[in-house]
């Protein structure tokens, strides 16, 4: 066995525009280090792939569509929403994992994921030194949530952000335009179950009270029924239109999700409709405006096409650094933004502790929410509008973005045993 | 009053992506002809505009401002949902309008819009010569629908077509990339009550059986659960995910709409669920998979961050050509688009009679639509490709388009009378 470790990386949960381009960040940097990394292997279906000793030898991929990530949405080497439980609960996962690294002489493990891939990082660091095969542990911060503490931004956000900002400022002309015999209110369901950072994004597309979106409702405030609907009113009046922006994670004071309105079919099958649906209905039984109301659901965490250009750049960037760190001899740790001005937005990348990163999510600060509960403050304006500047549009042809499938040759077997997920 | 006549511009319907684009077509080329054409005055709120006096003047709207209109979505001096009744049902609405024409010295009439406003346009180039105050009617055509006859496409339909196809292809590589642990079946539903060209365009997205979209529920076809039902099943085997797009207007073989489901939740409401979630519901109740579903809505019809190039141009087009044929002498024509060639596209535009054109539907012809009824031919692909192709990106500023608002100056009123619309 060579002395030159292996390493191995894999997506983790959700996929975003940008997560290839962590993926490609970290294939390039580890491609420029060949005499201190050998090979770099990929999780098939995110960490799965290690547990069953199902991985994808980047090796194999040609330069041209590694350089592709960089433009490429969803997940290349597949994600997996798949937590590992913890040491207590479940030792042998994270032995297996140990056993398929030192198996392929893995010594560097980056994964690219959210809050529970920062544990899972976390303590494969931990166990595999007292396993006996120590693995540097790198976390390549990544999360439309934009709830991991101490960056500035994950990874993701700011592309989903930028799209929410985009499409609410595009459909509020169209119905401003129609509102005269047609629609007068417009609600977008945005992403975002715990933090109401996505659906603050939306809030960008205007600047003053009577701009859209007029209201928007986060899942940090306990919805009120009378004051939305009073402000629907007020707004429809002054305006003659309305658009409201909601979190699927809008909720009622005792914790109800609006969108759990308890309803059922004529089946008796529990009513799954989305939170949009609820608001606009409400709105024309309390109110008897028409109403239209969308869906992004994933058109908002794959639309690579209207990416954020900083977004990109930072996602490479991690991804970059994760490597960097790692020869350099860093372990349980992630690259880090860290924010040095504002305007112009100039940042760096440093490196955080896992054991600052894990199990911690950042909110939306109430500093960022106006009094009323519907807008966002010039303070949260601050923050949000360098995430979303620059555009970096694919290539396309005929009429459609390029994006790259990857070959995806499977890395030979070296155990003789199953593992089960 | 002098003897060069003022123009009248009017947008109808649902608004578009690229419908400025025709307003700037026709506002610049009008612009170019002072000594032919005098003030050019546009409709607040479409059609309403005229039979209620409310006019901009878009001679106060400074150069900038208009050729801004190529790049901004949505109806720039409004549109409306108002059909004007037939003759027989409402002359009086139709002598309104020539009373508001002759009052303003208004000789040119450029109606912006689908099916309803060619009937308008033709019905008033007809009373108008009969009342003594002869009008030159043009119709420009828009509509994202695609249903005008004559005209090889109808200026908007590319824009949403290319919007469709491209999230189709974003959100299938994020499907795709989760299947294993999430989502197996993902559902778009798009716009299309009776011709199915919208969700057609999403077949563009893929290119053999096993590519996304899988599945696409036209309005054309009737609804056969069963055999839906078969594909998804065979679908997820084959690939581990499928991809659905459904028409708003997919039905049953007996005319009810799929998402009609005749449902009403706790309150007694009628359940207003869109298509796509009793498609996704039907998946989950029948197969057991996990699914999700999107909702476009007007998302994908004022989309100009990612609108066809070719649609923007020939938005523009339509828009100069109205004005040259009625400065060529033409009435009640519309500039239809004729298609010279498939690859490379090549197009010219011609006059089209209107009396040819009002109240005619183009549907989606048999041989673009598979055997099984699920997919979309080589034909149909032949016909769609050249309509998405090339970009025609709005100028940014921080992070969003910059979209204008017009100044929107009102015309002096010159009638005593109100008009109750």
């Amino acid at each position: 066995m060579s002395l030159k470790k292996n390493a191995f990386y894999a997506q983790s949960g959700g996929v975003t525009a940008v997560i290839n381009a962590s993926a490609c960040g970290v294939i390039e940097t580890a491609r420029k280090h060949k005499s201190k990394i050998g090979k770099l292997y990929a999780g098939r279906n995110g960490i799965i792939g290690a547990l069953t000793e199902d991985m994808i030898d980047t090796g194999k991929e040609s330069t041209k569509a590694i350089a592709a990530l960089r433009h490429t949405p969803g997940g290349a080497f597949g994600s997996a929403r798949y937590k590992l439980k913890s040491l207590e609960e479940n030792r042998a996962e994270y032995e297996r994992l140990i056993e398929v690294f030192r198996a392929h002489n893995i010594g560097y493990f980056f994964y690219n994921g959210g809050g529970d891939s920062a544990d899972t990082c976390y303590k494969v660091s931990q166990l595999s030194k007292e396993l006996g095969f120590p693995v540097q542990a790198i976390h390549v911060p990544k999360t439309v949530d934009n709830d991991l503490p101490i960056t500035d931004t994950c990874p993701g956000f700011g592309s989903v952000a930028k799209y929410i900002a985009v499409s609410t400022q595009e459909a509020a002309l169209d119905v401003a335009s129609m509102a005269r015999t047609s629609t007068k209110v417009f609600v977008l369901e945005v992403m975002g179950r715990h933090a109401g950072w996505i659906a603050a994004a939306g809030g960008l597309a205007g600047q003053t009270r009577n701009d859209a979106p007029h209201i928007i409702l986060f899942p940090e405030v306990p919805f009120n029924k009378n004051a939305f609907l009073k402000r629907v009113k007020e707004c429809v009046r002054d305006n003659e239109y309305c658009v409201v922006i909601v979190s699927e994670g809008a909720a009622y004071k005792d914790g109800t999700f609006l969108a759990d309105a308890g309803t059922t079919d004529a089946f008796g099958h529990k009513q799954l409709g989305g939170v949009a649906q609820v608001v606009a209905q409400m709105v024309r039984d309390e109110l008897g405006f028409k109403y239209h109301y969308a869906l992004a659901d994933y058109l908002q965490r794959s639309a690579r096409h209207i990416a954020s250009k900083t977004d990109v750049e930072q996602a490479y960037a991690v991804g970059k650094a994760a490597v960097e760190m790692a020869l350099a001899g860093a372990n349980s740790v992630m690259p880090a933004i860290i924010r040095k001005s504002d305007k112009p937005y100039k940042w760096t990348i440093e490196k955080a502790p896992l054991s600052r990163v894990a199990n911690k999510e950042k909110m939306m600060p109430k500093r960022f929410i106006t009094k009323d509960g519907f807008g966002i403050t010039a303070a949260c304006r601050r923050y949000l509008e360098p995430l979303i500047k620059g555009e970096d549009y694919p290539p396309y042809k005929d009429g459609l973005p390029k994006y790259v499938t990857l070959k995806g040759v499977s890395v030979t077997k070296k155990l003789k045993t199953d593992f089960v997920v």
